[in-house]
């Protein structure tokens, strides 16, 4: 497994040590080429579907158990971020060939996790929850999808063809890192993932009146920027003060016309905020939107707030969390069920089979970056918890 | 004064009934030619010089009164903002044609007022206070500058040659809108401006740790965006609170990465101040540096202050500005004494001779920007006051 891991990390690798693998680029179009290589290599059967999603198979009766992850990943990533999941799945397999199995296994690489172009674009279409709207207006345009589409020999009209019945399915299982700082902070092995926090995303967009920086007087600004500001500090005073199993995350804040002598007219800010809890969720909605109409008037600008995004929180199955669990404790690891802050394949899956995360820590919780880090012994623990819940379903 | 007036408003018209005349575009360089021809139709003489400045002159012995004012807009500026001064001045010359004078009198069209290459690159040259440093790192840019030079058939190892000698100049006066909204707020139509404020710039430069935004619990985060955010607001209070006569404008603020799901790990912020009081400028900038480390130490960031402008407070001269107080009332029109929040060519040329500015009111102190007006008669009143204020001197 080690071999495989590090073999693949050079698949785009970049100089400071992480991988740059965008969906449907060269690096990742290799590195999919290359699972496909070792697995055959080892004797399984491969399979492309129509959503470009890639699988190893260790054929048998019965429904399949899907292990996965993606191997694509945000430009200038980290190594461990969906590599891990799928190596280790691959692993299983290997591990698990001429086993006596209950069900087939599957060790898939998901298409567009990371969302260079759609997001979670190859578990929705297995799953058949991809919507049409995603599609029209994806994230990282409607041309870049199209080409992208194209460099992998996929057509867009085909993709619900991936979509599996459910019957099909034994369940999914996900081993993946952290991507924060709690498991390595409490010194745990492995996390039974609860479920996957549910986000919503606004563009918050306030207009002001530009002026001039010396001869506007204080009084007489209508300064978008400063009403922007003001916003994100009050924000995030409000979650932490009265929404504490929050987070909420301005991300960017553009000022027009952007000088230093002009009393900025417009501030676009991007806010996005997440919780397991929808009640939660639609109650810091409600708590951010009063936040930023109060905030517009007290500096005498206007705000739209505009939805650009939401995923609902998605659970996990209950037996499968106790089934890692009890893996894990086989082999004499300490655990703890966490939810998940960052949205996965499984969250896809979950709502067409029983589904299940396995996190292994993240030094410094550090994620989306070269200096990601997870120790090897780590992921071997990560990877035979994998195994160990695998064996249990499938025998 | 209206028809030359308006058919200089033609000149780099926008459809929004501005003019764009940034220095040395095509529109610039038309106004110019169109200043020049205008001048010799009413048979003055005409003279450019190394820095490029344009005049018109109306001959006679002893030293020369100076009128002027600039022919460049910022982009998508109004049609008053530095026209008027140079249309009335060619007027004040036309409107004296065989009088009795002491003084020959210039009406000069400056280079570059608004800095789109340097700012106050013709009236600094002829002062000879333009640094090597303007020149050598200008705001608009290396590039910039030499292709505007060569543009304009100027160079720039000649530019110091515009120098004029103190003991050949009578004195300068310039007549501009306000670019504010007191004249206009208090009912006045003449504005004695007692000095120009002094203004520093610095950039902010915040910087923490990136992290998802998802997974990153708040109360770990370093968060370069929310300081940048929470010094914008405390800075505005500050000012407010203990620097009533000081502006303070953060005009621009870029957070990296710049992306919904990612707590920001740097942050840029521009920060600007002015102020008629040199001592009060030293006061704010301590106060300013030290809450800027507040913030950042409160979120767990560093901060490195840098800075990028200074120009000191400028004072007009004082017998000067009684001469347009005379002028004013003598035409029975109601003045107030006011120091100019914007930057203008008279801080230049109050360096090497008596200078006065004579402001008339913006509408709505809207300036910068195509929405920027002044009624006619204003400007006409404003005219007469020049008028006025160079007949005393140069009879």
């Amino acid at each position: 497994m080690r071999a495989d891991f590090d073999a693949l990390a050079a698949i785009g690798a970049t100089p400071a040590g992480g991988v740059s693998r965008p969906t449907f680029g060269d690096a990742h179009l290799a590195a999919r080429a290359w699972f496909l290589e070792r697995a055959r290599a080892y004797g399984l059967a491969t399979r492309v579907d129509a959503a470009g999603n890639h699988s190893a198979i260790l054929t048998a009766g019965g429904p399949t158990l899907l292990l996965g992850s993606h191997l694509d990943s945000v430009p200038d990533g980290g190594r461990f971020d969906g590599a891990l999941g799928v190596v280790a799945a691959l692993h299983v397999l290997v591990a698990l060939r001429g086993s006596e199995l209950r069900c087939a296994l599957e060790a898939i690489d998901f298409t567009d996790e990371e969302g260079t172009l759609v997001g979670l674009l190859g578990s929705e279409a297995l799953a058949g929850t991809l919507r049409p709207g995603s599609l029209a207006a994806p994230r990282g345009g409607r041309e870049r999808l199209l080409d992208g589409l194209a460099r992998a020999g996929l057509r867009e009209e085909r993709l619900p063809e991936a979509r599996r019945d459910p019957a099909s399915l034994a369940g999914y299982l996900e081993l993946h890192v952290e991507q924060g700082p709690r498991l390595a902070r409490d010194g745990l092995q492995i996390g039974v993932v609860t479920g996957i926090v549910g986000a919503r995303s606004f563009s918050l967009d306030f207009r002001g009146e530009a002026g001039h920086g010396g001869t506007t007087p204080m009084d007489a600004r209508r300064d978008a920027g400063l009403a922007a500001a003001a916003f994100a500090v009050a924000a995030n005073e409000l979650v932490l003060r009265d929404f504490p199993d929050c987070v909420a995350t301005v991300g960017d804040l553009r000022l027009e016309p952007g000088a230093f002598n002009v009393v900025p007219g417009a501030a676009r800010l991007s806010l996005e905020f997440r919780s397991a809890d929808s009640a939660l969720l639609d109650a810091l909605e409600s708590a951010l939107s009063d936040r930023a109409l109060v905030e517009a008037d007290r500096h005498g600008v206007t705000v739209e707030i505009e939805p650009v995004g939401r995923w609902e929180p998605t659970e996990l199955d209950h037996d499968l969390q106790a089934a890692v669990e009890r893996a894990a404790s086989a082999l004499g690891l300490r655990s703890r069920r966490l939810p998940s802050g960052a949205g996965h394949d499984a969250q896809a899956l979950a709502a067409v089979t029983r589904s299940a995360m396995i996190f292994v820590p993240s030094d410094g919780g550090v994620s989306h970056d070269t200096r990601e880090h997870t120790s090897w012994e780590a992921c071997v623990a990560g990877a035979n918890v994998l195994l160990g819940t695998a064996l249990e379903l499938a025998r």
